[in-house]
């Protein structure tokens, strides 16, 4: 019987969380760890700035404490990865965050990966992480969908845009591999991978599948 | 229903493949896809060199062919990735290497990877792959463990003989994870682990992982 | 008239403050802004791991705020940089962290830079930061001079320990200039340039240099 | 009396050998080394992936081991250098691909090379080699010229597409230096260079040029 | 009572040393150091290719023997550092160079850096540099203004070029922060940085921060 | 009828001018371009630091453009590469540098070189090279051989040392190929070889291969 896959959404947003649950669906095997996804409420609606990023560490480090003993592993479900390296600290299970975790897995996709982000203004911070990972040769270009957060609700206008932005990446920056820079759409991914005719990467599913075989193996830290 | 995971010991030697088949057995889970280890008999005893890479590349491109149908990903089982780009093309099911898996798996366990080889006669070889994969900012050495045929035959000296390359990799080249140069050893990984108080990543195990995801998940070619 | 410089110690050891104020001592000029030394009372005792550094950032960005109207820039003295990306969010004041600037200002020095870090347990969190910023083909090693805290109060250990660490990393890992990889340890640096022939980098110093000139210049963000 | 230079083309193309033979013919001089360009019969049309690499590798093997003995060194004369580290192992003599020769050579004409290739599938493969030789830091991008095989055999066609892509390698790319990604292209050289201005590098003859040396040197292995 | 720093300028033009003068003035502490800046008598009218480089060497060694027992610190006051290395063998005071110190600083003030060059030929030597550095993970693009001596000379026309070649940077390199790839035009850098709404380094003023620092701290070489 | 290849001694040494003629004897052919070996009489006795770099440039220059009119190609034969780039701006013809040509040879022969130095003091000045040609990826170490003036005359001492230096870069820096890092020692080359196992570049040989084919292949500037 395998300690359960305990899956955080940093943001309050339980849309995005219920999101995550869905797209997480096809890993829960009847053999296999229970996935568990949980909004951190005390977090921001979104994490956007390195600011949110500071904000959300010490609750989900609290958050991770709480559910340690009874745990197999944790995901932490932001692509900036919050809290990432803290809470390898505060906990001897595994811990994955989805863009590692999902950069990581474009680079066995593709030679030249392709960033969907939010917003304009990640690129500065997602930059300094593909430099701190090492993987800067591998990295083809970042474009942001940038909608407004009434457009981004709007399921069409979403598709189209991660269209639009994904073969721009694809055309002009030659990615031949894609990652979604934020959690809650793998809705699309399929879609959006049969119009570009490239792979595309969700990476909450990415982060997902790493940690539920590190669960199974019983990888802990040595 | 999911199709099966097929991995190929692409050297004839079974014990070889009864080691990964073995390694694997807690990544079969109930409700998920069955896990199929395969000898490629055409194969040379043990893939050593370019040459023995080119000779295994045409059947084993032949066998993923003979299974595509049937089967929902493939790994190939090792250290070197033979033939990894070449099946890439030539199916459209995913495709994982235990080299390459273990090697992105090893960047999530710690900031620098060493590499446990059989053979030195592997670096050169296995260093053209780093700088391919783009990782080389995050290697820290590669020793051999170098051990006869006779000697590798006997599971308390190789254990002892990856502690002390481990240790050296650990203290000389300052790794902080390391990953194990080849298929077949995985139960010597805990007792590595602990003797050395760092991760150690076990390669068919971390290829299996991301290869079963994939077929949970259905991710295929875009 | 110019606004003063604020020099940040985000632990709560005002003798470590005292150490970065004497050391900021001759970089105040008749006619340049005044510089002045806090200490963050909520910081722990030291900033030694990543969840230190997360505990820092609410009340360091709360500190810079405060003081934000009646400053021209700030300065966060701990070699980590902690909250660095954070601040230059929150404040159009120029923010320079002293590892950052130390290192920048070593790559003017020498061909490889070295770094003296308090403790092993650093190394991964510092190598990330080399990564991010871009430096590692610079990078020639860090060595941690790792004394206890008794130990580390006693300047005669301290100093002959930072010479024992400095000459390894000069003569074992090639490299042509120091960081010193802390605060507080200004008083050292001559003598450790005089033993070991090569130049050395305070960080308070060298942060402090490019804030100062940034404050003269009038420099805020575009 | 020196031992012949052989030089093999990989693909079965009579046409493109003899295209090879014809650029060599400046780097027959009496006193020095005979130049026998040779085609692999065995071999596909045209090497234009990882599994027409993969295929062409045993018989080219076989080929260097036949003339082993009475050859002074080998030019594997594709872009792709398929079985050049294989061959490296089978023989003693000096091995030289031309992909690799160009490349290097390219390294000493300008800063930032383009590479004009024959198709855009050969990007992701190209890059994986980039890579692998460590010169990324120097790479400006790589267009394909992208002709029908009717149009490439029309010499006015083929002519006026390479001038166009490499034109774009120029304006777009900034590469001050070009080289041709395939062989037997050694007409278009000189005219290709005069009309945009900067160096164009010729691989087979680059190769050639190296191999020759090392004939006339008798540089064998250690 | 601090040594003075010697800012030189190593082409002759009078004006450039004007430019420098005023661009220093903010500098000019009363308890600081003195700031003289010196032209080159015998360089030439501009530093414009390695010949340049070249020929302005000796006598620039010589400026600096000349000055060295009554001064703190020299500024190189060109972008391309002219004799920096051979500047640093002949004095123990410190020597910095415009150019390294306004890309370093740059590196302060953004995760990507374009650089506005004079002129393309610039280009080729810059990215030696560039590369010599190791900065080149943080580099966006440069693009020169090409303006014409007379052109250059109209404060209009240079600040309009100025802004078009920075908005190219910032959008279509991705640049978020710029330097000014010539000494001289500091009377633009405010007004390009609120046009543009990111950070701009003029490397006059960069430079001389550093070494001022250097002075007042009296770190010389070990 | 080819013109010759002119090759420079930039220190004003006759025997190292010598050393290099005979090296070069076997790239003697009948056929083949001439190769004149003339010492550049105002260079210093050696070319040991920047200064000297910065001294030979002037002299070096004017010598290429007297020959230029008659020359096929020239030959920098100082392992530092003086003038190099500013040569390649006076000339139409090519121009190669050993220590360039050395390298990139080196890198068809091994996955990562080591480079056998005259002095320690060298490496500063190598490793920005080597940072500037882009090539960190492929570099095992550098070590000096470090000898006085006098036992560098002893052919015996000469050999015994760079045996002693080339096993310390095989066997602690892992380098599988080996530099010789200045002109002049080519007699050495084959036992060193014959003593490591692995291959050992001469630089004037190198270079000389690479400029006497352009030479033959009338490759001048675009």
């Amino acid at each position: 019987m395998h300690p359960p896959l305990i899956v955080i959404n940093p943001n309050s947003n339980e849309a995005v969380t219920r999101g995550i649950d869905t797209a997480l669906a096809p890993l829960r095997l009847s053999g296999g760890p229970a996935i568990r996804c949980l909004t951190l409420h005390d977090g921001p609606a979104g994490v956007q700035t390195q600011r949110d990023i500071a904000r959300v560490t010490p609750p989900l480090l609290e958050l991770i404490r709480t559910h340690e003993a009874t745990s197999g592993a944790f995901v932490i479900a932001c692509f900036s990865d919050p809290a990432l390296a803290a809470a390898r600290e505060v906990t001897r299970r595994p811990v994955l965050g989805i863009g590692e975790s999902a950069l990581l897995t474009a680079l066995t996709l593709g030679e030249r990966f392709g960033v969907i982000a939010m917003q304009d203004s990640a690129r500065a911070r997602h930059l300094r992480t593909y430099g701190a990972m090492g993987i800067l040769d591998r990295f083809a270009g970042e474009e942001a969908i940038g909608l407004s957060i009434t457009a981004l609700g709007d399921a069409r206008q979403r598709q189209d845009r991660l269209a639009v932005v994904g073969r721009r990446l694809r055309d002009e920056h030659y990615a031949d591999v894609l990652v979604m820079g934020c959690a809650g759409l793998a809705q699309h991914r399929e879609a959006l991978q049969r119009a570009l005719g490239i792979p595309v990467v969700e990476p909450s599913q990415a982060a997902a599948v790493m940690a539920l075989g590190r669960i199974c193996l019983d990888w802990e830290k040595g």
